[in-house]
């Protein structure tokens, strides 16, 4: 009695709270640390150039004997696409049910680190044992199968994570969430439930995806030419529903993007697609067909720039291109930054002439529970204490507001920061500290190579571009023998600004003259003078900053 | 009568077809070139560093002489932010109505042109003649008071251009929609109407002002401390509803930031706003008076950076810091781009602690009217032929539907691009070329001297940032006498990266060694052969693609 006393359980996140994405979240029983999720998250607008974020897992690595394993809910990317990342610097076995386990297989072979990695395959009712931890799971309902919600024993109660979830009343594959399962865990006592706050701003409850295969079929039975559809390739159900349309229409399908072809090719593989045999033709072979006898299956949803649905816009794509028969389904919603490319597409394709069908109203639903889903999450859990997770921190705090709704005590919530961490001892939390966390950058194979002073240049540079004035200097004289030569990039047309341009030599010779005679020969002061000086002329001039990069050459 | 048969009316747009924003369309009845709007647009993420867009006005440059008038139906900046732009190029008389005016006035002030330009006040009831053509108005309602439609008399029938509107039903100032007039000018005969898509894929009536205002004063009802309130500056009616709300709750009012103490300033004086005497107090005095006697009126409902609102939030402001007791009321909705920026000073009031009222709900609506008015007005005007406006190519179509739901003949709806030419002889439309259009680029000073290729080299360096190559030769021999120098902006931490630049420096002195030994001194191929080779490397390294500018001194 007297150690489970002393047992001290720490909860806290290293992505997903405060942000949409890289979802990534702690739960440390004594020694034991378990992970739950190793996620990504997509680049704000103002991180230049960057192609994705991954968390901060210097804690993990630091604690690398005490990390038992990486628990996933399930195999959207924002909460498996960091992982390859992740395991690269601690070695951890992994735990997933089949699907997710799929497709990160996939997702470390491409990082070449299968072979090092031990995986471990477990349902929604497998109990285990990690280090000295008992981990169970429950099934959930979301956009992507196989999604389970887990729960960590403690002698204090246990930590329930619900993974991302809704309860789909009607799903697709016949398999409900396990409301029973819950409503037992909450009896047995949960000392701590982090639940998904994606949707906490949203009344009522979300639809189901059912409904979203009815609209898909009424949109297959009107429509007489091709229908190209896209949608999120993660979502299976989604892809069943829009198979099954096409058989009761007597369509081929043809599956097109790098990503669907993946995804439809590992849920047929582990048996969450099933796809009748004959269904799926090759993209090549879709012209011997008659157009109302096709189905395209397509990426493109978000309007990514070089997505397969883009270049059949563009006229870019080898094999189809649209016409003004086609009939497009737009099956998803603009994730938050993309709202403006999706709209560009939906626009492109009425300019050619198709029949573009979108909107959350008939084709699509959100894979996370509305508020009424939320608080029959917290009514089933009932737990001691609440940590809203998985949102921007304005959803956490809608979240907080309906846990108060359906009876919580607000001293009983944690909105927590990134690293923050909620400590429980004696079945008493509070909150113990921070964990260094924070986002790592990853352009290209640069991993965090890029930080402020990067991309505060690259912002610089984005805004006014560059001029670079060159100068050699004779290094016993001082005197400067060639140059000034300035070149600019992304500042102004060069041939419409002739004038400017050459006024800016002749000042920075004026500049550099006065230097020398000055003896002002130390590079630094030379070259801030001119970086001042030309900057201020620019500015009146142009209202312009761009970036000036004085080069001093000496011979 | 032979006359009149030959006459020739044209209509297009130079801005605001295909997009949100620079709206400017253009009206030429046989000589006479009547503009309507000249407005601005706000600049797309991809045009990095450009302030603003306004509409190529070339067309109206060369015809000069023929163009009789500039009118603009209300004053928001998408209708009036490129006059002072255009006028620059073009003197022409504005008519606009007194708000509007007021408007402009203080525009023409600050871009130093008031006293070149003839302002002609019109109102609702104005019939002028204009050149050779009779131009009258009726009034409509908007998120901006003095609003009004363009009524252009030809012997074919009326060229109709609604401005932007909704029926408001429960207008604040009173003032109706002037449905009457409008069902007489439909009975007079509509040639062609150009009408507001903006809300055109949105179902039903869009609610009344009022009920925001209703929706306002409960939240002032019931917050116990200070109120702060964000919308935009040009909404008079809900500056109006927010006074009137503060006048209730007892509170005094400060008014912050630039555009908003302009708004309130022009429109009290010109008799749109009516202020009680001793409500508004200054901003430096807020602290004098208890928190339940303040209410603050501010910018900064798109939470741009700059903003007063932001500025609180950050603890930036001079006299007002957010504090946990206060409420903050958003009433605005986020333009398309903005939505990020919204929701991150969102996120951040609630980390503060504050109290945050927002969504469309409860305390914004739409100044455009939805499905169910656009048909209204498309069944009062019943129109010959239909042009819908003011929107993306998407809603333009939506429009298109709504009108062919009321009867209309798709072959009598036009949906144009920017430039494209709808020509009307002997009540007859058909599609007659195009006249010049496009972006004029605003970045600071310079009105188009940033086109494609400066936007591409932004683009590049705010991707992988540059590196910049300098190597001096000798001019006789050919030899390199220094260098190279590699200097590196926005391409990688220069400290962690070291080997790499080492590994570059060297690579380069191969490829100039190479070129040398061959003879290889023709400065154009020296520096391709340095751009690739270096670019290859760098590419394999870190799958980057930096710009690379090579720079030969010759001394």
């Amino acid at each position: 009695m007297t150690k489970e006393n002393n047992e001290k359980v720490r909860v806290f996140a290293l992505g997903g709270v405060g942000e949409i994405g890289k979802n990534m979240y702690v739960v440390e029983v004594d020694e034991d640390i378990l992970v739950i999720d190793a996620g990504l998250m997509f680049p704000d607008d103002d991180m230049l150039g960057v192609d994705i974020v991954i968390p901060d897992v210097s804690y993990l690595v630091e604690n690398e004997d005490r990390v038992k394993a990486i628990i996933l809910t399930h195999g959207h990317e924002d909460h498996i696409g960091g992982l390859s990342y992740v395991l690269k610097k601690i070695n951890v076995p992994v735990f997933a049910t089949k699907l997710t386990l799929g497709l990160v297989e996939e997702k470390l072979k491409e990082a070449g680190i299968l072979k090092d990695v031990t995986l471990n395959l477990v349902d929604h009712n497998s109990i285990l044992t990690i280090g000295s931890t008992a981990v169970s799971f429950f099934r959930t309902n979301h956009s992507i199968p196989d999604s389970v919600g887990i729960c960590v024993e403690t002698t204090q109660g246990s930590i329930v994570h619900t993974g991302d979830f809704k309860f789909d009343q009607t799903p697709v594959d016949g398999k409900h969430a396990e409301i029973g399962k819950m409503a037992t865990i909450g009896q047995n006592g949960v000392l701590c439930l982090l639940s998904d706050s994606t949707n906490a701003e949203r009344p009522g409850t979300t639809k189901s995806e059912t409904e979203v295969g009815q609209g898909i079929a009424e949109v297959f039975d009107q429509a007489e030419g091709r229908i190209i559809v896209t949608t999120f390739a993660s979502n299976v159900h989604r892809i069943q529903q829009v198979l099954q349309a096409a058989v009761t229409t007597k369509r081929k399908v043809a599956v097109v993007g790098r990503s669907m072809l993946k995804v439809v090719k590992i849920a047929a593989k582990l048996g969450y697609l099933d796809i009748p045999k004959g269904l799926i033709i090759e993209v090549e072979d879709v012209n011997t067909y008659r157009d109302e006898q096709v189905a395209i299956l397509t990426t493109g949803s978000q309007g990514e720039p070089m997505s397969a649905l883009t270049r059949m816009v563009k006229g870019a794509h080898r094999q189809i291109t649209i016409k003004v028969t086609d009939t497009i389904i737009i099956a998803a919603s603009a994730i938050p930054g993309n709202e403006k490319s999706v709209s560009a597409i939906i626009d492109k394709l009425h300019r050619i002439g198709a029949e573009v069908v979108y909107g959350q109203a008939k084709v699509h639903a959100s894979g996370h529970g509305s508020q009424d889903e939320l608080k029959l999450m917290l009514n089933l859990m009932r737990p001691t204490y609440f940590v809203p997770i998985h949102g921007e921190y304005r959803m956490q705090h809608a979240h907080k507001e309906l846990a108060m709704t359906v009876g919580m005590n607000a001293d009983n919530i944690f909105l927590v920061d990134k690293g923050e961490v909620v400590e429980f001892v004696n079945g008493q939390a509070r909150v113990a500290g921070k964990v260094p966390s924070g986002h790592v950058l990853i352009d290209g194979l640069g991993v965090g190579d890029v930080g402020n002073i990067v991309l505060r240049d690259r912002r610089l540079l984005s805004k006014d571009g560059i001029l670079v004035v060159v100068v050699t200097l004779n290094k016993k004289t001082g005197e400067f023998i060639s140059g000034p030569n300035i070149i600019s990039r992304g500042f102004v047309y060069v041939r419409e600004s002739e004038k400017l341009l050459d006024d800016a030599n002749e000042l920075v010779t004026s500049i550099l003259t006065k230097c020398v005679s000055e003896n002002v020969n130390e590079w630094a002061s030379l070259k801030s003078n001119v970086r001042e000086g030309l900057s201020r002329f620019l500015f009146e001039k142009t209202k312009r900053r761009p970036m000036i990069l004085p080069i001093i050459m000496e011979v």
